[in-house]
């Protein structure tokens, strides 16, 4: 049996949501084994956390930097090869520019960095190094999202004209909502979150699922943010006009005050031979519609003829045994993983990467700027 | 058995869709009789398709003008009480005048007119002559919709935060579209449609739904009308944000060059407390979802107890048995033949108004507006 | 104009759910005119019924003796060509046989009679007299059920192997239902009804929409019907196992006592080449599964090229527009129609026959036998 | 960190669907360790496949005696606690005895046994060495049939009355699919997969199902069994009534020939307060009825809650993240897992057992003797 990749974690202490995702994706992969890490800004709590999920004592370190010090002095077939980055917003850029200048590969949760500078040094870093930096756009893992991409490279709804995009949650609907939980903390506060709340946390998602399924970028935007819960420091509503870059027109919002959303991110895109439905909530059906013909329902299976050989390879299980989240978010830590056997001669195209972060927060900005100019269209490659 | 209501009508000659729907709706009433119209510019074809669709020959009329004349000279127990309008748009206002000044009800075809201007005069007119104007925006009419709007009246999803609406259709998403019917020839001409195209044809009704249901008035609109099929000289795909009076936010869009898209409306109201959802071409379930409590799936039928009393009103079977669009057109001639009937006692909030009409209108203005103006926010009250 | 079709009524006076649904069923036609009529028992009430319907007063019968006795003194352009039939199953047979000699087409609700013997009556009148009769078995009038039928037909789902269908309802599952309404009164009553309660009301349907779309007869059946609700004195709920002549299985199960089953009628077709499916509250959608293929979503319209001319023969609007339970109703009496302007000349498969009808009697006489017997095996054309 | 459970593996070689899924279920839980097995009943394959799985050279063994001989020699606390046996049908009850006989837990694939002689002889194997022994009825692990039995329990659909349940596939739905395959082979070989084919591989899925949401046992069946595709040596298609120890009425369909059914596992609970409904395609919904009220959608999650402590439990992510086959595995996994730490204290309803087990095959036995004598009600406890 081949050794599995050495990875280690920062942040995703005891109670982080998403840490615990992370651990469990990377398990699933059978792949990727976590061997070290810095779990918490307090030194006491991230060494008695990386005890408590098994790691040597010697390598629950007290900070990153420790672990990277440390790590770098091991034999080069014990040290980390890479790290899960899954801090708040505000740390991913020093984080990541860290690992990548300790050599290390990256895997980064979503959005990119708390502002665009932050982001763009990111891009830089990964530039400098050409070490591989993944982030964790979960809904790209999605068999369906994947085979969505497929269909639409492939012209099977024809050129783009329109998409709708929209993720809405409740969580955030309320005042007394703000002070929660550690999340709703840290996301409600500028200095952690960066420059925006419910866009850069969902709406980045949204950004990313449109771009990725089209393949195309998003070139410019006229958005408005709001903060509906008074009190609030950051946006936790908004919506935007945009245009893609052959011209095709699209919608989409995000926002965390509507209640009944729990987790509704869903896309539609219509072009002139056809239009293909996913929404997150039932992720094993896709539907793909032509005028004049009946709709067809796709679902996802090793076993499914008609799938493209990309949505299968992603698949676990034969078609009927529905797949969810942590098997979609396992199957971009399995694309990280194939991406470090395979360095350098990796496929850059295999998962969502720092071009891909860098528009995300260019979107984030833009919309911001739109929003503040009572919503007049902006570039995305504009400088700011 | 009381003597049905005399309906004339004007428009909907050989080959109309609509024409056709309107007098199967009224007649599914049982309370309207159609006896007198004017059905085509050509008298000759108005005269032979009247006689075709049994009337009396001499009230098979060459024109308007004549039938108004006409009726005029009828015993008053005789004449026509009413008239469905159901021409182009450009005509509606000249025939609503005239028909006003015959002193006869109108029930119109939407859109109220071709331009704000005319629409601006027939709301005079019906202001002057104190008669009852009706506008068919069809999917008021289903039990369901009816029911979205007790529920938001009665604040059972709170104040709303979030509206998205959409009209989808792809009947004009090929450019041989345009010239392959009736309909679509005059429905993209600029002389016969008006100032917009799928704006106006599907656009008004999403608007309309929207203000309908959630009983509040759009303020202001930032909206990008294009034309993707070259050569077409009006819209036919377009997005906008739009606020509510309450401060609320809102998606629109409306587009006929949608591949597989085939009769898509459907709406999603957002509230603090709740939010509601429904579909036209599932007209028969409405969710409703609130943070923390399972969905719940409401079914019309004349049995359920859980319904508002208006939307009890307006099934004609138990729950179970599904109605559909001819019904819901049904349900608009029911509630003018009952203010018919009621006049002038009548209850003004039981059908779609002139003054609800000329909203769609200056909705329309303004989208224009904002989206040669790249978009910018645009008031509906504005003078223009 | 072509004149009416002149129609008289028996059964279905005041407050009676169906006789509503099969006026305005007819009306929809446009080519039926209900022009006399015996409307109840009591004549009194039956001739004042008639006057509030709007008939002539000297056609609202006080018997429907009455009516074919007088009718038939009226010249032949004037008089009745033919009955709906909307009474009680008791009384269908002497109705029936009574119209057949009067020599009117008859059409008639479901179920056939109240018993076999009634029904081989009814029958042995039909072939006697060779008029049209015409069994409203409603749910073969939807578009997509009658597409089932086509698909079927045309080998689309191969050589049929299983069939489910199931109809459950919950309008009788409490004791106190069984006196709670005129129909529930009669229904339980098997001086009315017949030798079966939900098996002959709801049951019949369910066995009929199995033969009309398979196209094959049922052979025999192993049955349990049951009474749930202490004091019924008919069956409320039932299932079955039944062959169909060509070796396929099937199950059919019909109650009145489920609870949150409203009118839940249901089909699935399973073939060695694909599978349908269907469901009577969302009539417009109907599901073509094929082993290795995408599933397919089919919807009605008159401009749905992928549909049979059956099918879209009985459409009314172009699609994305829902029909529901009252234009499947109003389809069987345009078929009617047709039948009658047609005869003699008429298509015998145009219209759910007596043939058809005196099958579900059977099967109903099959069930209970079996029922009684231990569910054993029973044969449909065993004579008992 | 405490220990991982040390797991030993019977069956599950190379290309066997069901071994990786267990192990992939094992390994999710975080709380059990692959650390032994015997894959294959080829000594050198078993062996091979044991070290490319990771195992220690001396624990990949070359039959499951040898494993149990030799682990039995290990230190306590390094030996294997228990064992999951995922070989065909044939072989459960020797691999079953020789576990318990050597002092290990075991957790089973299902059904129980190839027939019910050796079903009975774990069942007193079981009951003589008190140890654990879970079967793996998979749709039992689902949070949302938790839920199921949770609210039949609570009496929120009152009484049960009647229960209809199918479990649908067509991958043996040809003639040469009975070759196609590892699994359809021996699933098709009465000497493999024991005295029936379908009914056994997915029938008593749905059996169990039907015992497990209802709390009521089976008491007797009338039911067909038939080989639909010639050649085939066991049943590939069937279908029963049945009733429940109170007096409820019941349906089951099970077939592997249905083509267009890819895993239609589907199970509708009707009471006399309300119904239940949930299919695994769909597995994140269940939807709950009750007369006169909207039906309620339920979803599942960590956080939701309106669902009972025992669904929550097994729940890994907040609401709106979907869950699949794989997660229910896990969950009969972390269910045995907990059962082994707290043995001999642990909770012998937190798994499918081996009396459940044997249930299973009393209803196929039932079902057969059934079936040869032309679908007689026969008792499931009667003896044979």
């Amino acid at each position: 049996m081949t050794e599995k990749i050495r990875m280690g974690m920062i942040g995703g202490g005891s109670g982080a949501f998403i840490g615990a995702v992370h651990r469990t994706a990377a398990d699933i992969t059978g792949d990727i084994g976590l061997v070290a890490g810095a779990f918490s800004s307090d030194p006491d709590a991230s060494r008695s956390f990386g005890v408590e999920l098994g790691l040597a004592a010697n390598r629950a370190y007290g900070s990153y930097d420790e672990m990277f010090e440390k790590e770098a002095a091991l034999p080069e077939d014990e040290r980390i090869q890479c790290v899960s980055i899954v801090t708040p917003n505000d740390s991913h850029a020093d984080a990541s520019c860290a690992a990548l200048a300790a050599g290390v590969h990256v895997i980064c949760d979503k959005p990119l960095a708390g502002h665009l500078e932050d982001a763009l040094r990111i891009e830089k870093a990964v530039n400098d190094s050409d070490l591989i930096f993944a982030l964790t756009h979960t809904y790209t893992g999605y068999p369906l999202v994947i085979e969505a991409r497929e269909r639409v490279a492939a012209g099977e709804i024809g050129e783009i004209r329109r998409v709708s995009v929209s993720y809405l949650q409740d969580w955030l609907s309320r005042t007394e909502d703000t002070k929660a939980s550690k999340q709703a903390i840290w996301r409600s506060d500028p200095a952690r979150t960066g420059e925006s709340g419910a866009f850069a946390d969902i709406g980045t998602h949204a950004f990313n699922l449109v771009e990725f399924t089209t393949g195309l970028r998003v070139t410019e935007v006229a958005a408005e943010l709001r903060t509906v819960i008074p009190g609030r420091a950051i946006d936790d509503d908004g919506s935007a006009m945009f245009h893609l870059a052959n011209g095709a027109s699209g919608l989409l919002s995000a926002s965390q005050v509507c209640s009944g959303a729990v987790n509704g991110l869903r896309i539609e895109i219509y072009g002139d031979v056809g239009s293909i439905f996913w929404a997150q909530e039932e992720p094993n059906t896709m539907t793909i519609k032509r005028r004049g013909e009946p709709d067809q329902v796709l679902r996802p299976g090793t076993n499914v003829g008609y799938l493209s050989d990309a949505a299968v390879a992603v698949c676990r299980t034969p078609a009927g045994h529905p797949e969810g989240y942590i098997e979609a978010f396992a199957n971009l830590y399995a694309a990280f993983a194939r991406a470090v056997r395979d360095y350098p001669n990796h496929d850059p195209a295999g998962f969502v990467s720092v071009t891909d972060g860098v528009a995300t927060m260019r979107f984030i900005r833009a919309a911001l700027n739109s929003s503040r100019n009572r919503s007049a269209w902006t570039r995305l490659n504009s400088s700011d």
